[in-house]
């Protein structure tokens, strides 16, 4: 075998979220027959792991294992450098069983407050998105690519586009946060797209 | 660029272990130029992942940005089912700075005392040995490999070939500890070999 992807072959999208499906699936230029996990009725594994390729891996070798099939898994989220990388891999779990990022953004800033306050002349807003991917597989290797924008933290956010945490971040370079930008606008320079390019140049 | 190495070309054998650099060329059948870590005196990271892969990862990753280089690191340990998987990626570090790993045979043995009394008719002294491999592209893609062998706890340890955990752990199938067996036949079923044929059906 040789760590590549064959246009046409079937693809898990190893997750339970069918918005992100559709999503890798148009970053993938509807070049693979892209199935879920939900549909194949694979389980959830835990994230245990402790960076967002660690997570990616789990997540991909999951579901290539269990289903003798490639599989393309993500995983990414918000890190602040003030907060010490916080909440970066607990960046959906900050948001609770509701995906509340609204409360998610408040305990950010009570926490930036403080951080404030500790850090002194040494505190900075800035923080990056980070987007791991991850394809395994059933023979056992893996292939993993990353994306990261850098920007600062806005509080409170702006903008009602996006979703998660894109309205208190604002990329580098730019004078609107990540929710304020057209969709298109914001695809074409985010960390996911980052991290696709790295994927369609080494693999397709 | 694709997942590929080419014959011939530099690959930084992100160690700084000596020995483990002479194995790493060995292993890759002398088809590289390998250089180790030490000799470019490149900084050794904190090993601060919770999986093989994730460290291996890190490794590899850390080397090839810092020295603009394709990089191969291995991360590997020993699992006890009856520990929850303990020492694991704390293998080399429940040896302690002079690397005792008679000592750490004997806290083991403490450790699987105490279990058996806890787990009862649970407990087993089933174990694993892994090696995970990580090839870090400069560009920042990787690739990992992994290689597991599954076996039982024997103690006290037998044998004084090997080195680390070898006299404490007897792979399925065989009578023999690690560390009773001549090196070319452990050395033909071991996890290391394994991770590295996976690696060179892949990448050669």
């Amino acid at each position: 075998m040789s760590l590549s992807l064959i246009p046409g072959q079937k693809l898990i999208a190893a997750t339970h979220n069918p918005g992100k499906a559709r999503e890798i699936s148009a970053l993938l230029d509807g070049r693979f027959e892209v199935v879920t996990a939900a549909s194949l009725n694979l389980p959830e594994p835990d994230e245990t792991e402790v960076s967002f390729i660690g997570n990616a891996i789990l997540k991909a070798r999951h579901a290539a294992t269990k289903a003798g099939m490639t599989a393309l898994a993500d995983d990414s989220g918000l890190s602040i450098a003030a907060l010490n990388g916080d909440p970066g891999v607990y960046s959906a779990r900050w948001a609770g069983p509701d995906k509340d990022f609204t409360r998610a953004g408040e305990v950010i800033g009570h926490k930036l407050r403080k951080a404030r306050e500790e850090l002194g002349d040494a505190f900075t807003l800035k923080a990056w998105f980070t987007c791991a991917l991850a394809v395994a597989w059933p023979e056992g290797p893996a292939a993993v690519f990353e994306g990261v924008v850098h920007g600062e933290i806005v509080l409170p956010g702006r903008g009602d586009k996006g979703f998660g945490y894109d309205p208190i971040f604002r990329p580098d370079g730019y004078d609107t946060t990540f929710a304020e930008m057209d969709p298109n606008a914001k695809d074409a320079i985010s960390h996911r797209h980052l991290a696709f390019e790295q994927l369609r140049a080494a693999l397709f």
